[in-house]
């Protein structure tokens, strides 16, 4: 039995999913890969729980929980945080999942390369180094003959950049059209069903958790077209940067917009545009029924290729579990290429 | 430069539509996976067109096309067919595209079994042995230490066995929830536009081409209970045979019936339902504007897993280029496993 040591960097939502989906999952990974999945570091944004005997995944959550800090896990918490823990203790595969930062894409970006440096893979549900830094990242993966992988990065749990590479690699991939941010996906099925005002429906989406507390990511469309320049880089094989997406959120969309589209049979969602010709994030109108009809904070994309024609796929584009289960999905991969029993 | 000799067995509407995609598409996998295609044998049901040095992949589609018979393939033309084809020249992977066959299974079954004992790697797009033979071929592929991959055999061209296995592996699928047959979901989908009876629509796609002569496998449940058992064997490991699956077509569908569902918002569709506990072809009532409302000869597929909640994809669901190109999709992953340079 091989032992396959990770380290997870940042330990919100999405890096607790993992500790779960591992705690969940490594048996059946055992059993089917001969791999043994051993947590051997966390970090949150100031400390760290670091062992090279592995860390217990429930505990991990509950100290976290219960003090918000992972200084405080018994006996191998500790205040080494950021670059630091990489250098702390030997490990196989980084699972990053620290918060997007579209400025200047940190700690991500630094992250990312020191593992890069030393030689491990990486998985990522991060898109603010991809959006911002994508040729430096995938550059470097290459020259330390590492594995990239950050399928969690572009719809959470819905496969689609996996979903390109792996059941459609005999296509060209000519465009992705869909529906990438959830938040806004739900302010807008909420203000058709409702006939509110954009914003009484995000304050209503603000109280139930679904939009953030500043929603200007969200809203401004920041956050899809930051998928776009993942899925143009990724799988078209375009080499765009964030400036080259034109970008126009949802926050000036009226309920009389909404009321006088849904006369005519049509809704108005946030749609996300990849192609050769053209990258934007922009409010359209889509038909009823069509393969865009999704409602609340589902995730879409129609991949339009060259032999396969349409491909259409929705899922789950958010959440803790369901992103860490992308990541996961990203491990295996590496797994199946490199450590496979 | 590696060549990799590939060996057509069935030159149909499928076959032919290999031949084209391996044209389309050489150039492209020799740049990508530093291997070189060679068609060296194909064969038609009574004929056949062998060189060891590759065959042309239009003079192939032409001479079927305009004589009938690949024994009038120019120079490399032969009386050779069946299995004997399969000890006449040298190949790697064998794309297996006969007629599928639910009696006997023949002659995909020994064809496939012929090729394993070779110790050749094997892409096919026929229900048949899949249905009624699956544990024996998946057995005797392990055994012989080749690859054996089928995802044309459900769903034409939509990703569903890549999907599961590629996309979504971290999950346990729980069930798969579709439509699984164009033909019939083309008929129910005019009959609720148009108000037709089932006899003329049934009529009407005949002429058309989208049903054929004789429609029984399509329209009697029995091609979407094929693929029932391929998904429930491949993707949810339950060792179902073809009569495990309960089986009810669309024959006995009236427009009465379609207009009472219409007017309380449902249809009436064709539904496949691949779970543990249920493994069953038959009409069902679905909700418009929901997954399940797709148009014409498409194909869609629910599949719930335990940490990705439900991921749904549609597409192409047949179709001579389509098919093939989900076969060579196939072939591209034993490329990449076996021959990449």
């Amino acid at each position: 039995m091989k032992d396959l040591r990770l380290c997870i960097m940042g330990f919100g939502a999405v890096g607790q999913g993992l500790a779960k989906v591992v705690l969940l999952k490594k048996e059946n990974i055992k059993e089917l890969y001969g791999v043994e999945l051993k947590i051997v570091s966390v970090a949150d944004s100031s400390t760290s729980a670091i062992s090279t005997d592995g860390l217990d995944e429930e505990e991990l959550i509950r100290v976290k929980k219960e003090t918000g800090k992972l200084a405080n896990y018994p006996e191998y918490g500790s205040n080494i945080s950021g670059l630091d823990v990489l250098d702390e203790c030997e490990y196989d595969v980084l699972l990053e999942a620290t918060p997007t930062n579209i400025v200047d894409a940190e700690p991500a970006r630094s992250l990312t390369l020191k593992a890069f440096e030393q030689g491990k893979d990486v998985v990522t549900s991060n898109k603010g180094h991809l959006a911002l830094n994508f040729n430096e990242l995938l550059d470097a993966a290459l020259k330390n003959n590492v594995i990239f992988k950050f399928e969690a990065s572009v719809g959470g749990t819905m496969p689609i950049i996996n979903l390109a590479q792996e059941t459609l690699p005999a296509n060209n991939v000519e465009s992705i059209v869909g529906i990438l941010n959830g938040t806004t996906n739900y302010i807008l099925s909420r203000m058709t069903s409702e006939g509110t005002s954009y914003e009484n429906t995000l304050k209503e989406s603000q109280q139930l958790g679904i939009a953030e507390t500043d929603p200007t990511q969200d809203v401004e469309g920041i956050d899809a077209a930051c998928k776009t320049v993942i899925l143009a880089n990724s799988v078209l094989g375009i080499p765009a940067k964030y400036d080259d997406v034109k970008v126009k959120g949802i926050s000036d969309i009226t309920s009389e917009a909404i009321y006088l589209a849904d006369k005519e049979g049509y809704l108005i969602k946030l749609i996300a545009e990849v192609s050769k010709d053209n990258l934007e994030v922009s409010p359209r109108l889509v038909k009823k029924g069509s393969a865009f009809d999704i409602n609340g904070t589902l995730n879409m994309a129609t991949v339009t290729t060259d032999l396969s024609g349409k491909v259409t796929v929705r899922g789950i584009g958010a959440g803790s579990v369901e992103t860490a289960a992308a990541m996961l999905t990203d491990l295996i991969h590496i797994i199946r290429e490199k450590y496979k029993v």
